[in-house]
């Protein structure tokens, strides 16, 4: 059982669509969470919303689409007001299914090692193929 | 003008969504496509619909969700056809749209720069914060 929360926060359907296609692979997931930025949401207005999403008491987990974006920058915004939560950007598809699957507590370790993961799920794959015929 | 186009590949509603997010930051974008897999394709069925995408004679840039999952083996299969395709697993946002904004022509310099970009934009942001009072 993980013991945070996870939270997607992106432009759009990107955050629901990214939790779908966790859930395609893996099954439903509990404690896992979408809130997107609809075209025309304040700042402020997509902050009330991923406010809702956050439990006080429980740490969370905020997987965010773009270093800079307005999803970004609010759950900065959160953290320092004092909110309980994490915060990677640049969120892939697994990063979501390593953080949703974890059993590990989230502190600097488990952070470290989901940047590292999803960092390394970015292949140029054709390089590694075989010479084709 | 970007002298190539764009596949997104991935599960679920994530490919035209991760499309649609990259618009909504930057406006519409010509050449760019999204294929999604749905629950009840066989990989031949999606084969057919990626395929369908492909413009024979001009050079597709596929970025897929996961690497070793279906969308990702499909276009790797295409690949190895002899497809004009260079294919980059893990897609994020960052990488989205890094992608559909170059000019520049794809080929392995290219194909570089997009993996390493993609992967600096995966940044453990809350240690980058300032201490919290």
């Amino acid at each position: 059982m993980r013991p945070f929360e996870v939270v997607i926060a992106a432009h759009g359907p990107l955050a629901p669509a990214m939790l779908q296609a966790a859930e395609m692979i893996c099954g439903a997931f509990e404690g896992a969470h979408a809130v997107g930025l609809e075209p025309d949401d304040t700042p402020e207005a997509f902050l009330e919303r991923l406010s809702a999403t956050l439990d006080p008491g429980h740490a969370t987990l905020v997987l965010t689409d773009l270093y800079g974006g307005t999803p970004h920058n609010v759950a900065c915004t959160l953290y320092r007001r004092g909110s309980e939560i994490r915060c990677i950007a640049g969120v892939n598809l697994g990063l979501v299914i390593e953080a949703l699957t974890t059993h590990d507590p989230l502190d600097d370790a488990l952070v470290d090692r989901l940047v590292a993961s999803a960092r390394d799920a970015v292949v140029d794959v054709s390089s590694r193929l075989a010479v084709r015929p």
